[in-house]
């Protein structure tokens, strides 16, 4: 069990730091930056890289809202649940310790948004809580669909973290301009922590969106398309 | 059948609710913006992501060309046909309508073309319906050759979902200021229905062109490339 | 063999097609445009699509320089080499017109360099010719030594057409600016025959230099890195 | 023992002339530029296509901190070690050497920071040494986690490469406004010789930091994650 904590604690340390890092450091530089496209393609790679390494040894989930689906849709013990989120939140925290380490290397740095996720006034092109949740849910549950069946024992051996990933990029592709992206309750919290707006009132959002999709994701699979043999 | 009509919808769901999403909430967007290119990742990255989670189940489709080309090629029954169309529809129907709730969460927000597929005086580059019809025609042909060769049975297994996703990609890439990009009926019914545009009065051009290319596409495949062994 | 040559046709048109057709159309497209990463990503893709369709076919050169690679590689029987050069060349130039047929159906559209290549005052960046041949000569090199290598028995079995259309992308987000990327010379003709600059009298360097590199190449693979047997 | 050297020569060779190619000659090209994006790319697609073609040659490191790497997690044998460093230091040297051939090729061009990395003044963003540092060590921690787990035993067989080099891909996307990115003291020692800024002088810090972050990577997957017998 602690391998499988130490991947889901390295592997959420990962995503945070790289796809938080992408935004903070490098989306917006001078005329070279990489914009929210760059940022979409880092989160995936997160994904995409720690599955690959880490994957066989927990599932390479990185995301509470992803260890409820894999729970629903039967592929994780419910046990297991609480310890996983418990990795993922404290490895989201570490990462976004290390990158306000970093960025604060440059003089004159402030942490403003500092990624945060964020509805209303917090979104990053003013959308409304309703589109929030709304695009949280519908994406989550995307997500999880695409994670149940891209692994199932019928799809193409090996490609699932390649699938997951790219699915991740995707998500953020669509929807950073809405609430910046969450489908992780991990990374947001890991950076709210560290934002000086006001991110941790609006946090509970990130939570309830995400795993309430993710349920709904696991149950589409489940129910509809998978039947009861694709649970396993 | 039930669970292929399922997978269908959720697929061709993703596809418009992915790709019409990045181009309605994030293309433009100040600064950061994903561009065409950002767009035509989000649409290539629907098919790569669902096609491995569910093209086991249903093939895969997600557009009437191409189960056309897929029952022209002898991969579908064309009794299936139908069915698979109604579906496909349905799912962008629904995907166009949610798009249409969270972008209208945004203060002041307005429709506009809602990412439609046009010519004319509706195409992004302002080129005329001949062209329009021109390269819809050859990019959907391409797409049918590339999905029926990297599926057969002597292609490597399992990069099928790749390559088309990737395809699709590519089409974007090359055509978004021709036509915005259609190669998918579905796609371009289910938001002409909630465009301020005159949309409709052109959506026949997205039904004829990408239907005749995805034959075209299913006839050089069967007949030029692969033989009858091939079609099977 | 009518086969083989017909994949040949088909993936160099494809290659143009798309190719040229994103730097064409989409490249410069007002605040949107794909830009030179996006026409990278497009050649690349041409490649990944093909291959993996038609690449069990002919090979899926789709290159006169990367066929002399493989016969000087063993793996291409050299009197072969015509008939490919002779498909691939048909292929481009169809393409092309195809491409023409399209763009100038923009009210006001002027073709001028049309995507050819070019040294000197048609360089993008008024690169000289010994640059443009240099990076020719070796970026070809690479080219064929990836081709090579990543289909050599002892590398992982179905990803070569992913690592040689990828890294057509890699070659032009090194070189478009030199010579607005050729490593083909049938690319480079194709286009030629329908632009308003100059290309046609520096079209020599774009056979020469990517077959001389596409030469070394393969003797690098064959004599420094594989020896004997991974010819075969 | 020659044709792993040879392997390691032309990798790193590929490495430095395809990324520094990519930053020096099109990052910053007039409004079509790649930017730090496709330089990401670029970078990690050099991995991508070399690792396909010659991975099962040498292991395909092309990085002296990936050497020390999987020496530390026994996937290479202690004396190879400075043979490698040595084949990789001379690859990249020569590739900074033909750069600066090609990108003299234009008239007035002037080397300036030639792709280097650097701090302090020399980074691309103004941070401080002790934040070049931190993420240099914890990126390369990270890819050495990547690279040993998506080639152990129980991951995914063939996908090795492309997880590595999306993940070089990753890096870049992160740390090009800090460092301009090395983890790769070759690729730093490379350019450094060319420059006219003054990179030589902090070229240790760029041996020192993706030596250690090495270290601690290759100790992470062996004693945290892995196990005894992932090591082998």
């Amino acid at each position: 069990m602690s391998k499988r904590l130490a991947a889901e604690f390295f592997g959420t340390f990962w995503l945070v730091f790289g796809g938080c890092g992408a935004a903070v450091l490098a989306a917006g530089f001078p005329e070279l930056g990489i914009g929210f496209a760059g940022v979409a393609l880092a989160f995936g790679l997160t994904v995409v890289t720690m599955a690959y390494a880490v994957g066989s040894i927990s599932g390479g989930h990185f995301n509470p809202a992803v260890s409820l689906g894999m729970a629903v849709g039967g592929r994780l013990d419910w046990k297991d649940l609480l310890p996983y989120w418990i990795a993922q939140v404290i490895g989201a925290i570490v990462a976004a310790a290390a990158l306000f380490a970093i960025a604060s290397g440059k003089a004159g740095w402030e942490p403003g948004g500092f990624a945060t996720n964020g509805y209303g006034a917090l979104s990053p092109g003013g959308y409304s809580l309703h589109a929030a949740l709304l695009i949280e849910m519908i994406l989550t549950a995307g997500f999880i669909v695409v994670i149940l069946g891209s692994t199932a024992k019928g799809a193409p051996a090996g490609f699932g973290p390649l699938a997951i990933g790219l699915c991740l990029t995707l998500i953020h592709l669509v929807s950073i301009p809405v609430t910046n992206t969450s489908v992780n309750p991990a990374r947001s919290t890991g950076v709210a922590l560290f934002a000086e707006t006001a991110a941790l009132p609006q946090l509970w959002a990130f939570w309830v969106a995400p795993l309430i999709g993710a349920a709904i994701g696991a149950a589409i699979w489940r129910f509809l398309l998978a039947g009861d043999e694709g649970a396993v």
